[in-house]
């Protein structure tokens, strides 16, 4: 089967940043799947962050809402569903369930919790939001293809615009990473480079959509 | 990055189906998406009908709902958010929201229409298998990394088991396609053939997860 | 305890309908529940349905989208949880689910049928009202205390400003009607007469709330 | 209108607890909403409590979750939906959304925090009774025309069996009081006094259902 007729059907037109509707969504950077100890570690979690420190800056810069997403789950449960299928891990209050100190997480940030790989299901971030009155995600973080992707599913389905800076993004692999971009660009949202997010909420520039091919 | 130190955390032990808590759920197989003259046509969808239809006469043996999903948008909105990154598709009551003439519905099965790619968004699917008593899903259809991926996430976050057959599903492309599968296999459900779903509902067999590796 | 330190911590200023951004909601007036022959009857029904057919024509006039509610519950389930406490009723395609022929369903209007006594749970409701854009909702029908109620609920918390029309509404009993419309006037919106929201639409009137004390 | 013909379609049978399948769910039992300092405090909340105590006490015994649901809105929101309708309360962090010092909160105990009436609506609580395998609810809090009554809404619909001790309820007032439980018992779940629940938690006695007529 050529790669991609399906796809073909779509519209990737550039998209621009609007300070007072857009918020930042960062990902599980959580000591568990970056930090030697932690119980699923992503190598290399670290050549991604000093683009994420940039988006940080250039959204508060920009006023705009920075949301910690942090993997957390029950203690005690009878049965996790998630841990029938992976290493149990995040037990909520645990160290592997904090902000990687590489991150500076300010008094005025929101903390979400989640229990699932989207940080939508079962938690309370669309309705922050909403009485935000945010249409507008940038989302990044670990991993591309599972909790990255999962999100970025939800906001899109809720209606969000979505932009992915993929720099800023890790996977499990580099065919999932890929897969994943490309699969968030034809069909969720916009793809583009960490920079392009920090010149866009400068000065509104117009952020290009960039689909990975095969 | 090397594949996969992440997702080596995983447990890939083999399932078995239990015939009255199972279903079916058969994603996208809609004119649109496969027929000539559908605004989103997939070449060669042909390929994966006939374990389409052996896992659909499996289940009808063993008892199971057969579940059909189509994509069904409504018409007249003043935004469609899906119509603002996919060519304009599946309009309600269109010939395209219909199931391909290949397969044969029968008055029993259930029709769940979805306006988003998971086929559980604002759609009455987790409610209808929960008043069946169903824990677990065979979920196939098109396209691999969309709607089925998405059915298959909400799946898996509402704890349902899912089962992905994977010769009666086709991506967008090769790499999408053993990518998501691989994703599935490791992170949300059991992917195997349509001949292991169909022996196992025929004789509890257990079903060993593939995992596809890069 | 005296009645009602608690509610009078409240806002019950006047609100004003936008043309473009509201929509009528009218709930389960449908055969089974109004009709001779039907399974749950509330004696009644026709006192209401003159002040309903001025909302909707009011509406009309003003460009609002009509949803139709109807009750529909799947047929052959192995356990509905809603007939565990109820009668059986309103089986999917049966003449109980068909709106009162009292009422004129035009072919722009929409359907949504439920199986639960919100008309938002697992309906595409809320995504049919966003992708039209609506953030407020005029919501009437049967029975106030049960349908009207859960429907009105579930909009507070998905963000939309509702007003419930009284007179457009009938409960099991008097005690019900009352004391729903008096918990919806403190907590979840606005409660007026039907003229009220027919000026309002008109003109641009501001619409008081009504607070029903014991 | 007579009452109540439309809500004599309807299963009023006894229930039997399960101990484990039930949990107990605290309602709202926090400081705003009952101590001197509260910005919106219920007179005589302490009536209620030793009826709670000896039920969340027989929980305990028969080694029930107990989950303690407290009112918590997130700070500096731009515009919260239900601060529009209600006098502001509940910031997160702050000392009214602590747990009433009349209770004893144990290490093992679950905490819910919710933004809306339902305890249900946008956290965990339905992933945190599923992934304890819990079919049963015993409700009951603060007010019960409100969120106690939301959050048996929510469980209804979900899917839980829903018992109501009405005396560790109190309402905004005795005609609001007294018609949620009508609805409960009617539409929803099980009315009974809390010794009812102590009972039935130790020898598994049947739960008679009462339905307050007006």
């Amino acid at each position: 089967m050529k790669a991609d007729v399906f796809s073909d059907h779509r519209h990737d037109g550039s998209m621009r940043l609007v300070a007072d509707q857009a918020a930042v969504v960062v990902v599980d950077m959580i000591n568990e799947f970056c930090k030697p100890g932690g119980k699923m570690v992503l190598p290399g979690y670290e050549t991604i962050v000093p683009q994420q420190k940039a988006v940080v800056a250039a959204g508060r810069r920009a006023g705009l809402p920075i949301v910690w997403v942090a993997d957390s789950h029950r203690a005690n449960l009878r049965r996790d569903r998630e841990w029938v299928k992976r290493t149990p891990h995040c037990v909520e209050g645990s160290w592997g369930t904090e902000i990687i100190d590489d991150h500076q997480v300010l008094p005025d940030d929101r903390m979400v919790r989640k229990a699932r790989y989207s940080a939508f299901f079962q938690t309370d971030l669309d309705l922050l939001l909403k009485d935000n009155l945010i249409t507008q995600l940038i989302v990044f973080g670990v991993v591309t293809n599972i909790c990255v992707r999962s999100t970025v599913h939800d906001a899109f389905f809720h209606g969000y615009e979505v932009v992915v800076p993929h720099d800023a993004c890790a996977g499990t692999g580099d065919r999932e990473h890929r897969s994943s971009l490309y699969d968030i660009a034809t069909h969720f949202g916009t793809v583009c480079a960490s920079s392009d997010v920090v010149a866009g909420l400068a000065d509104g520039a117009q952020i290009a959509n960039q689909v990975m091919e095969a």
